[in-house]
């Protein structure tokens, strides 16, 4: 053939990541460029291993060699993916690319319900993924994952104590929960909680992931503070539920996030509980709660809204039994698996644009 | 007539109260007696303004006289009620009758809706009622009595400067809501919040009340150590819903109340969002949270069921426009009616029995 790898890299250079609004060639994603007679193989490097826009990326990148270098070669794509991450220097969470904070203003909008099935959504599609039950007035965590009374390991690496996680369904977590027996009241007094946080984030082995999500508790309070001044979060995600109480503690979370001295980049709103469809009314939709009240409030905050999920009772069975929802065949954990499909882009566009988020200092 | 007020007394004195299980004499309740030539008058005084075994004690006493003095009397019974105390020392809230905690394990379980509903509804039946919103993760009685943005007035008597609650359907209010405009991004540290929650016990201008309740942060944290460390706390309602995540919490929510160095009594268990039952559907409930979560932990610890209260669009409806549900005049209101009575009940009951709750030392 009259062409060479510099030529086939020309071509490709004219396909965008319609995310990332760059082409392939300047993100880094084309590698392995085999050239044959009748041939052209090479990979793309998607950054989710969840990209809804895979097939289009793959169809533009064919045309692109069609046209540009001979329209009867033959084009086999390989497509992998490779998270990227903006966290690459610092002492603490070396292997972990992305921390991402599930927040609410308020609390029972389904914070946990979202973390353990976005947890296991994203696995699922091939990535490696944490959670940090950080919930220190409801660690739901255990419960949902069926591993309530269980205990960390806790091991010794160069002479510094380590807290192994557990590990289920292929996930690996840390609670809060494990701290404390089911019925004990434990009273926590924020330095207690933000301390166990600490612990959970420096003190703890997570090795290499694509994604720890903190599951944090309501409202903007110590442990919110001790996260950001912990380490760098590369963006939050905030869950609300449609009423204007739930409204406006998320607000407040919004604001929390953008504030210039915390500034971590809010990758989008969740609806959750967005309406009620019984199985006998399969064409009715019960707005108990309210109707695209987090729709409203992302227009308005100009914030992608990352997906609706249905009051569904299989979602709520599902936590109770601790079998994550999305774990099932069916329409709900479809919907689960579009919202991670939607998270993991827009964690994608944010360190492909933003700059990598700044631990905030203690005095902030 | 041949007898005198101490056979009406003794009369009297065979008629038990059937919840305090003391008779009328005994409890003190009888007051006002006359006695004319064919007719007795007496006052019966009730320790709740909501007794609902009100008619069933009239007759009771009716029938005392008839068989203890003379068939033939004519007998007017007054019944009024005096709502009952254990608290009566102290230089804190001196004309506060009983400080109720309204609490709960999980956040967004109904706290707040039920600490608005109950309050008008006590209201409703002749108290005076007041609310504390001390839930710095989500403060939304301002919204649910459609007073945001509204900012109370600060007086000075004898030198101290005294917050003066607003004043809404009747009902006195402090939130803590009150001291950050809506959408401003407050991160409550620990230390602040108990020290509002302070200012809003002893600082404030409350009067006499029967009733104070505190619609508290959802778990077991600064803010509850902060309340029962400033006042005596008569008793403890915990709000759940029927899942298994919430009542785990609430599990944690009684045990905290029940340690020896805390020791509130706990009034009793408020089940919430217990059941939906669509329009169209009239005969069918969906157990979308689970079924009788709160009827079980209740029976389970030996505690009253105050309620089931179902989920409701109007009941969201009316917390999000500020016009509690239950001065509307329907199915729903009388729920929460109900839910008054029962709470009201145990209050009587609580103080008839058992002693009144000691402030818990700093270093508990
Ligand atoms: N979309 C949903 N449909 C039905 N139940 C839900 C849904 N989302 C959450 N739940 C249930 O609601 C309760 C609150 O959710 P949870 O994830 O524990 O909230 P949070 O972590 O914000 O407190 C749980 O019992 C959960 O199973
Ligand atoms: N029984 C119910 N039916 C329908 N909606 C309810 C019911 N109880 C509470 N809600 C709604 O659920 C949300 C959470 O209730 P809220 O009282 O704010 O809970 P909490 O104070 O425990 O956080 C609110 O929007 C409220 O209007
Ligand atoms: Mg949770
Ligand atoms: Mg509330």
């Amino acid at each position: 053939m009259a062409f060479k790898e510099s030529d086939v890299l020309k071509a490709l250079s004219t396909v965008d990541d319609p995310d990332l609004k760059k082409d392939l060639v300047t993100l880094n994603m084309i590698k392995d460029i085999e050239i044959f007679s009748d041939t052209v193989k090479f990979t793309v490097v998607l950054t989710t291993p969840a990209c809804p826009l895979k097939e289009l990326i793959k169809n533009n990148c064919i045309d692109a060699i069609h046209k540009h270098l001979d329209k009867s070669l033959s084009v086999e794509i390989h497509m992998t993916s490779n998270v990227t991450t903006t966290r690459n220097d610092g002492p603490i969470l070396p292997g972990v690319k992305n921390i991402i904070a599930i927040s609410s203003g308020k609390g029972g909008v389904g914070k946990s319900t979202v973390t353990a099935n976005l947890a296991v959504a994203l696995k699922n599609k091939g990535a490696k993924v944490g959670i940090i039950d950080a919930d220190i007035y409801g660690p739901s965590i255990p419960t949902m994952f069926n591993c309530e009374g269980e205990q960390p390991e806790v091991k010794q690496v160069n002479g510094k104590n380590l807290i192994v996680p557990l590990e289920q369904y292929g996930i690996k977590l840390i609670s809060i929960g494990f701290l404390a027996p089911a019925d004990n009241a434990v009273v926590w007094r924020g330095p207690m909680a933000s301390s166990a946080l600490r612990q959970f984030i420096a003190d703890t082995e997570w090795g290499e992931l694509d994604y720890l999500l903190i599951d944090l508790p309501p409202g903007t309070s110590d442990i919110h503070l001790t996260l950001v001044q912990t380490v760098p979060v590369t963006g939050a995600v905030v869950v609300t539920t449609p009423q204007k109480v739930a409204l406006a503690d998320a607000r407040k979370g919004l604001a929390m996030f953008k504030q210039p001295q915390i500034n971590v980049p809010v990758l989008g709103i969740i609806e959750n509980m967005a309406y009620f469809t019984p199985a006998e009314l399969p064409d009715n939709k019960y707005y108990i709660f309210g109707q695209d009240g987090g729709l409203n409030l992302a227009e308005k905050h100009n914030v992608p809204l990352l997906g609706q999920i249905p009051l569904v009772q299989s979602i709520r069975e599902s936590g109770d039994s601790g079998l994550p929802v999305v774990m099932k065949d069916d329409a709900t954990a479809e919907s689960f698996n579009q919202l991670a499909e939607a998270m993991a882009r827009q964690v994608a566009i944010r360190n492909a644009n933003m700059e990598k988020t700044k631990k905030v200092e203690m005095n902030a």
